[in-house]
């Protein structure tokens, strides 16, 4: 429930009036998330007066808490002393997330304003490579020795629990900061207080690299049920844990982009209202374009069939029917495989029994599709022969476009891009291509003309 | 990382020679989802005897992992009081999950087995709306009374944690159950034992109903950061929680559900090499069968135009590029409108922004698309009037391309269906009907035939 809505009438009153110090005795009392949601209702200078308001403790998570463009909008506003103890109030996973976005200059200049060990932790992590577990990871983990007592390990977490992302979840280290075991705060809790760590840890612990990408993430906390995942250097120490919290962010950010990507929009992962026009605009004009061009290539089959189609101007009808069976069904397959490659659940090694199955599919989607085409176009023309024209293109034209659907993704994932730039518009075009190609050469052959 | 890919020869050494105690050593030392993925390589009745050398506590925990499909499948193999334990020790939550799959008749003999306590909870889960809150909630929380004092509430968490499925946020209820406040286990170890529990509990309590959507929690928990959230009744009192776990599993299957359906493929939950042909076919068929029939408006249109075709052949060769960009646009629209109503970035009340930001953004893509496509029909057939005709054509259907796309999913929403039927094959099929009437008739217009 969003309880703030309750207040907004008396809201919008305190922000008219400027009351921002009766405002901030609301906000102080709101979740940080609702907070920033009437934050956004003020005006620029407004805004930055409300956030003088919060309480100090507060401050970093709420600003956190924008999206990353408004967070940089923000920036601009503050005072240099104000911009530094944000960003080292920080968790140093969010405040990644914003620096990775920044230009090299400003991340130059803003390093400068943080004090030296916290400088020195964001340069770490914004060494690793974009969208890897280093990046989304925090060092503010609790770790443990194996010959803690229980009790000694509980007066740890609470004395260290302020600073940390959770401490729900602890892990065991060595001597040389190695990962060897995981300890959840139930266990001990729930152990006796004199038990050593070693006996109530569980050595199997899951775990990833830093350099491993954020889908591998998602896809080990999904499997196994984690509040957090540790992530080890190359030389299995521990470095940082990754939270779920950041990880229910990364699978919508996955799945929004490569939704988006399937209606061939590049990646946005800005919210619709907040895009501004012309940036969306870009981002929607390259893809089109590129589509466009390869759409040329249907008007040079055309004209090049150009007889054919004269002295049988039927032949012309069902062109835009015939290539859409197939951009549907090569679609359908796009679809299916590029979305099980991303959750995991098919990889490169299956490609023969997606090549075989799909063959098969689109035999028999093609052949049900046929005979109600084929049905249609002799029933509006009256004409046998171009029914079995129609009706036999539209068998092989699926096919083509389903292999095509179903190859493609597979085929880009070999070549290490990402299977997602599979549209449904780009494979609707290939298939627009090749369909009209194969439609002329079967009427040509079959129809003697 | 996988553990037991390690011992995989190991593994299926000990299958082939059937030393399935062996085995179930390994298995006793491993995390259930990897335990899973062994016993899938089992055939069916090594599996049912692997389980039955299962430790008792962790089987219900491993036959949850098995997707709902392969549950019943086992269900089927296995003795009718092994069927019973098996159910009654799963947690409710997933219990709902593989019920509500089943048949009414299978659903009312399984819940015989169960014990009547157990019975009754099942009874009441099942009855929420299908994707609810109520369905994926379990009533197993841990919840406190406001006058308790912390060491009270400790020791009370300690002793019914087993049951519990989480006991990191506990939930303080009055005499009447009502949901009053919040208290995280953090909270509770970090304060003084003498403390009340209403002292720490936090008054700001996020919930949902039992009849609120699923996708309304994924929401709610993405927003906050939660790790649980509870849920009450129509009365405000507490009657179950939901966990990140589970709703990292929702928010994965909204995503896939919203991606399949984008690309023309019925709802499946299920995974791509697990689904049976005939299935996979049954669920695409449909589609492409609707698909088609709306595409043979397009022979339709193109038949009553044939006369103005034959005159002037060249006129068919731009069709297929004119569609297309359309439909490519239109695709564009629908993906961005269908992905932030999912996240929840955009409501209804935003349309009249939609459209009139839409309209103005089909001008700006149309145009420059005009001036690509015009250019290149004028360098093809040397026909200005060609090539106007082409250009206009391509605004007045990107236009209608882009408001269909981004209005459809809005109209969809509005009377209550699921916006993401709004697939890209649906728009495009739906472009390529108005795509061709706009353009005879402009061109019927413009040129004066």
């Amino acid at each position: 429930m969003q309880w703030y809505k309750i207040f907004t009438p008396e809201i919008k009153e305190l922000i008219e009036k400027k009351e921002l110090k009766e405002l901030s005795v609301f906000l102080r009392n709101l979740h940080p998330a609702d907070t920033v949601d009437i934050l956004r209702e003020l005006e620029p200078a407004d805004k930055v007066m409300a956030f003088r308001l919060l309480s100090k403790d507060k401050t970093a998570a709420i600003f956190s808490m924008f999206e990353i463009e408004e967070q940089e909008e923000l920036l601009k506003h503050f005072a240099e002393h104000r911009v530094g103890e944000i960003l080292s109030e920080m968790t140093p996973d969010d405040r990644t997330e914003l620096l990775e976005e920044l230009p090299a200059s400003v991340v130059k200049q803003l390093l400068k304003l943080l004090p030296p060990q916290e400088r020195e932790i964001a340069n770490v992590l914004l060494n690793y490579p974009p969208s890897s577990a280093g990046r989304i990871m925090t060092p503010e983990y609790v770790d443990l020795k194996e010959d803690m007592a229980v009790s000694e390990a509980l007066d740890h977490i609470r004395r260290t629990a302020p600073d940390k992302e959770t401490i729900y979840t602890c892990y065991v280290i060595d001597k040389t900061r190695k990962l060897i075991g995981v300890a959840s705060l139930k266990d001990i809790i729930l152990a006796q207080p004199q038990q050593k760590t070693e006996e109530i840890m569980k050595e199997m612990v899951h775990y990833v690299k830093t350099t491993d990408d954020q889908e591998v993430v998602a896809n080990m906390f999904q499997k196994y049920d984690l509040l957090s995942l540790p992530v080890v250097d190359s030389e299995n120490r521990l470095v940082g844990i990754i939270t779920v919290d950041d990880v229910l962010d990364v699978v919508q950010e996955e799945a929004t982009e490569d939704f988006l990507k399937m209606g061939a929009v590049q990646l946005t992962e800005e919210e619709y209202l907040r895009t501004g026009f012309f940036r969306l605009a870009g981002k929607r004009i390259v893809w089109l374009v590129v589509l466009l061009i390869l759409n040329f290539f249907t008007a040079s089959v055309l004209q090049s069939y150009a007889a054919l189609m004269s002295s049988l101007i039927a032949l012309a009808f069902f062109i835009p029917m015939l290539t859409g069976a197939g951009g549907n069904t090569g679609s359908q397959a796009a679809t299916l495989i590029i979305r099980s490659l991303a959750t995991g659940n098919l990889s490169l090694r299956h490609w023969w029994r997606v090549l075989g199955r799909e063959i098969l599919m689109g035999v028999a989607l093609g052949s049900i599709l046929s005979l109600v085409a084929g049905g249609r176009v002799f029933f509006s023309v009256h004409d046998i022969g171009i029914a079995v024209v129609v009706g036999v293109s539209i068998i092989a034209v699926i096919v083509t476009g389903n292999l095509a659907g179903a190859l493609l993704p597979l085929f880009f994932r070999l070549i290490k891009l990402d299977p997602a730039v599979v549209s449904a518009p780009l494979i609707t075009s290939i298939v627009d291509v090749a369909g009209l190609f194969i439609y002329f050469e079967i009427t040509r052959r079959l129809l003697h003309i």
